[in-house]
């Protein structure tokens, strides 16, 4: 049976909504460890048996992720990648600081072969299909070359996933046309174009309305400005929504319709969605959302389960001959 | 009476859609005058009486603006920008290639005094107001000085448009923290920070959702992408939202709860809400969507025609004492 690492002092939350998470993720039967100050996770554990390793320290959203994962050696997400390196884990999960998840990854377990910057990868919904943006947030300034790579990883992750051969990758840029953008987006553009990848050239952020690409590529600035303002827009949205409804519907009809629309709210929402890939690193670790309650690190969870059981990191290991 | 130039040739669908949308702005009582090619002009203009000017070269989209703008001198948006130049007309209106008109911009009217970049402003909606981006895509790449400066344009667009007085700025960024964000967030947040304005931090995609700041501040590259991203995401959400009510509502109540959307629907559709300011040159100079067709063209030039009548640019002018 294979078990997840969970970093329980991460999240904004943390530990109480990531040790809820944790309860509610064992009573659907996922085996976890949780990595942190054993005596404040005990006293939200309850009567609840969850293995717990002692790594008290925490590393804050505001710290400098270099420099914390040098110094604190004791945090609870070097705890949760000790386990996975040592084999006692089989996926790490974190919703604390994305900087420290991704540098300590890298000198805990090692990047996989030929891999310049490990990336982020998130799954979005788009129109017909889930789309996945890389890098979504962990390299926020980068050169042509580990775009291009973000783009074979992504294209990689994308077949595992989706089960689909020769993903559609397409390049965010601010226009279509192959002269458009910043110095790194003409230089990618040009990388791209004569690769192997299934390349379709620049995408916008108004793509996102289509079924265009598969996989939208962007360095680590622009992928988490694109995926929150993705979450702010679809709330934002949904608010206006229910003002107008209530406004100008008869009354007796709000409660279907709210029914009615309860599955797109729920695709667009972030808590029903989270989980993200850090992809080349020799291990599985999975990303949540900093702002995480227990709902959402249940789906988190199960989410990393799903990847286990798909033996996501073998699969993917092989990313190594096409960079 | 005021009177705007337009640039007839610029926008996908130019002239035919500019042409169509200046008659129906016409039928409003607005008063234009086209500029561009005059035969082709002629053959979309039909009984209708609408001056023309002359110049009939193209800048298309995936030119290089600064040598299409020395290389055309007698393109569309040139002529269109010495008509302002000259005053006979009020302001200039453009869907056409946003760095051409950025350039012809500064190359006819100047620069406003103190002013390192003009750029670009748009008007987006928001929970319970609008607010103000800067910049939406005119200066791909910038430095922390000029950054700043956008927000002090951007602040005082805020208070002109919104009749406010101290508008909150935001700096987009990867997090709230002071120390998010690449080199030129960092810088920025020092600059805004021990500023006159009115500087509340950094503030996410997720912000869309709520009322926190009235201008937004960001490069013209991640501008460019967030501005499409919201119309991307509004348009795929409203599909999805479609789809679902289709599949899972009594048909008869599909009619009024289609009505009742109808309002948010048109919020956040670009062809309404068409227009952005191009703020710190010596004239009024306002700029659509490429993919502008005949109603879009209309809706900006009555949105053009009230910045005419607010005298939007004697009143911004002074901005170059604050920056």
């Amino acid at each position: 049976m294979s078990t997840i690492a969970v970093d329980a002092m991460g999240g904004d939350s943390a530990p109480e909504e990531v040790v809820k998470g944790a309860i509610l993720a064992k009573q659907e039967g996922i085996d976890v460890i949780l990595s942190g100050d054993k005596n404040l996770i005990l006293s939200y554990l309850g009567d609840e048996k969850i293995p717990i390793v002692d790594y008290p320290q925490v590393i804050s959203m505001d710290e400098d992720p270099a420099k914390a994962i040098r110094t604190h050696k004791n945090s609870s997400i070097l705890g949760a990648l000790t386990l996975l390196k040592e084999k006692k884990a089989d996926a790490v999960f974190s919703a604390g600081s994305t900087g420290a998840t991704l540098i300590g990854s890298i000198s805990v377990l090692g990047k996989i072969k030929g891999v310049i910057r490990p990336t982020i990868a998130s799954v979005i919904p788009s129109s017909e299909k889930e789309v996945i943006l890389v890098d979504s947030g962990a390299n926020l300034e980068v050169k042509p070359k580990i775009l291009y790579q973000f783009a074979v990883m992504g294209s990689k992750l994308a077949e595992l996933l989706f089960d689909i051969k020769n993903p559609k990758i397409g390049l965010i840029n601010n226009g279509e046309e192959s002269t458009k953008g910043r110095d790194l987006e003409k230089s990618t553009y040009k990388l791209l174009n004569t690769s192997d990848l299934n390349f379709v050239g620049n995408v916008e952020g108004k793509d996102f309305a289509n079924s265009k690409v598969d996989v939208y590529v962007t360095d680590g600035f622009t992928g988490n400005i694109v995926l929150k303002t993705l979450q702010g827009v679809a709330k934002l949205q949904m608010n206006l929504i229910a003002e107008s409804l209530k406004k100008n519907l008869f009354k007796p009809l709000l409660k279907p319709v709210k029914n009615a629309l309860s599955p797109v709210k729920k695709l667009l929402n972030p808590n029903s969605t989270n989980g993200s890939y850090l992809l080349g690193v020799n291990g599985l670790v999975i990303i949540g959302h900093g702002s995480s309650n227990a709902e959402a690190i249940k789906n988190a969870l199960i989410f990393t389960n799903k990847a286990i059981e798909k033996k996501f990191i073998s699969n993917f290991s092989d990313v190594s001959n096409e960079l």
